[in-house]
């Protein structure tokens, strides 16, 4: 089927493929299992979702929620009750899986499920690495799955992803441009308005240092979290140059901005801090459930006694390295190519707030077509949005933190849906 | 007893006597009925609040919460269930009659179940006449019932009360000082810290329409609700006077940023804007509770076959002149003269931004004496707070809107406490 703009069905045969690179990548690009959790045209590859590797606290909050609803996934945990006890899993109402078919990547190598039988040489690897071993995945998986190979193809992520999704789409388009096999139908339509073209999503994305770095102060201001006094004399020390520490009083005024936001819960800065009380428990199911002998074996993982246990955080990647740079660069080639962005942001996020992401989108130099406005969700505003040449849209969602669609799963599906499909948001 | 720092006993003989003047005063100063609502100890006027009045929109949301936990009564409401039947009535574990004593008054005449005989002279009315009766009424109370005379005497209130409760100082500290009988026990205690200062708390309030008409567009933009081109634009429209539109060019981007924010939920911007279906819901419970004639009889209120029922918000104050002009004096005079004050803000209404309140605090020109801190209550951040000299503290109530004990009840009464006391917050 060719990438049109044609809604989506809702029913599993979804038109649309959507890969959400995330977390671990299976490595040597092991194909799918023959009997892989392919339902009636839907491809389910419950990858072990560990974005917190790539996450900068020890704040390991609710990762249970992370791994089913983070990326809407199809099912929810509900916990078993005792300790150490299999929860049971319900379907995802807003899964976004009822609007196309999702490939969940445990990226990179390393992480998750995923693991390597010389890990010397696979775990030293970094972004650039990453994204060439996603695409020969790619590949390998539409070599084994043909059906899906005339689905218009999505590529979305979010935080960390932020790096992932870029540099991954940036192999595709060279892989389509040096007409590698089987072709991935991440493409543009020539001569047909924005919304016929296929695209990628980053969600509170990593992208660049400077935009990125220069939004740890002026978010906290606009939040109330430091004060006025403390944002102009912060901005005044620091020369409105907040990543690159450059003076004594700029790291004296930074550090004293640090330490008022320090007990804060930075993934939603509403939301409670998860101390260390609370930590295990949250981890607790998610490791029971991972690390069960029967899931296991039904989701094609290599059984425990092989390549050890699933942990929350792993420390096998030690020498990745973040090689590629700022992303700015990538987002203008692709969106320049005609591929759409949605840069959306959870406004609640002080990980990667929206501040940089909204800094960095309109730094592309591109004309606004759709004037910032509020998006709308169940009658409600739910965040805001503009829009862009090249189909570059930047969306808020407001009250979500760093993971929106675990925050907010009905106004995620929204988004996700209309973007989909090329409809306004 | 006198004005000490000692804590308040949580039994229902409190020490301290706080008065909330929030919304409708019962005219002529008639006085509360002998056989008003005094248990061991406590009074318990169950007036009715009506905060609304003053509200400049039509969003009537939750005014059933308002009515019990706005400020944390000692009751909370439960549906009854079906259409107009009476609610259930629970008690408020975190109301703050449990370190108190609190009157709770409708004012001005005319809101809520007060009523006046002559309606054409008591309901033309303001500011200062206001004020004037409270007063009035508070010294007749205090004739009534001795034996709170001692009692440490505060001044509390929210929204439109930022007018009431400056004025009504003023008006009770006047008296103090030309020993107007009964002495309402507002006093400093000359030689002790600022903690032995009796003293007032007002929270989202009113006071300066420069400080509280400048905030509104810094707080949408720390918000993310107005874009930052918006915002640069407007600033440089308006030369970042926003409370009077000067110019062609100003009113056109107040008129931007008018349309953005339009859909919003101005009491707490998080919250889902009440739209006409969910009115008549919220107004019901609480339109049949005090409409109730075994209500109205228990609470010592007259007949609504006498003085008409009660409406969620009436008109009969349209001759209310706000003729009091800026608070900010009132705040340097009675802060100058040793009397504590708190001012607090929910940090996500739109209504009375806390940047507004953080502005106007910090214009008084006193040093600061505690720096720019979080607070905390049941281990988490609940807010941040700065202390400035003469027992002047500003705090915020992070994650709260308008009326921050309806929505952070547990983190309300834990500043109210403390502060009551003297602690730190």
């Amino acid at each position: 089927m060719a990438c049109s703009a044609s809604a989506p069905s809702s029913a599993p045969t979804a038109a649309a493929l959507v890969l959400l690179v995330l977390a671990s990548f299976v490595c040597s690009c092991r194909s799918a299992p023959p009997d892989a959790l392919v339902f009636k045209g839907q491809f389910l590859s419950l990858g072990v979702l560990n974005l917190m590797f790539f996450s900068y606290t020890s704040s390991y909050r609710s990762m249970l929620r992370h791994f089913t609803s983070l990326v809407s996934g199809p099912f929810n945990f509900e916990s078993g009750g005792s300790a150490g006890s299999l929860p049971k899993l319900h379907l995802n109402p807003y899964s976004w899986s009822k609007v196309s078919s999702v490939i969940y990547l445990d990226s990179p190598v390393g992480v998750g499920l995923s693991y390597a039988k010389d890990k010397s040489k696979a775990y030293t690897t970094g972004d650039l690495q990453t994204a060439k071993d996603s695409h020969t995945f790619l590949l390998e998986w539409f070599q084994l799955y043909p059906e899906f190979q005339t689905n218009p193809f999505y590529i979305a992520g979010e935080s960390y992803a932020g790096i992932y999704i870029p540099t991954l789409s940036h192999e595709v388009v060279r892989g389509i441009n040096e007409e590698v096999k089987p072709t991935i139908n991440f493409k543009v339509v020539k001569g047909f308005s924005y919304i016929a073209a296929c695209g990628y999503m980053v969600g509170n994305s990593i992208c660049d240092t400077v935009f990125d770095g220069n939004a740890l102060v002026p978010f906290p201001h606009g939040m109330g979290l430091i004060s006025d006094d403390m944002y102009k004399e912060t901005s005044t020390a620091c020369h409105r140059n907040y990543w690159n520490d450059s003076s004594d009083e700029c790291r004296t005024a930074l550090l004293n901005v640090d330490t008022v936001i320090a007990g804060l819960n930075i993934y939603d800065i509403l939301e409670p801090c998860y101390h260390s009380k609370n930590t295990k428990k949250n981890d607790e199911v998610a490791t029971a459930w991972l690390n069960n002998d029967s899931v296991r074996s039904a989701i094609h993982a290599e059984p425990a006694s092989s390549i050890g246990p699933w942990v929350l955080c792993t420390n096998a990647l030690l020498n990745f390295d973040h090689d590629a740079g700022s992303m700015v660069i990538y987002h203008k080639n692709l969106t320049s190519q005609g591929y759409r962005a949605l840069n959306y942001s959870g406004d609640h996020d002080m990980c990667v707030p929206y501040t940089g992401t909204e800094a960095w989108t309109a730094s592309l130099g591109y004309g606004i077509i759709d004037s910032w406005r509020p998006w709308i969700a169940d009658e409600e505003v739910s965040g805001y949005t503009q829009v862009y040449e090249n189909g570059l849209t930047f969306a808020t969602i407001k009250g979500a933190g760093h993971t929106v669609p675990e925050y907010k799963p009905q106004e995620a599906f929204a988004f996700y849906s209309r973007w989909l499909t090329g409809s306004k948001l």
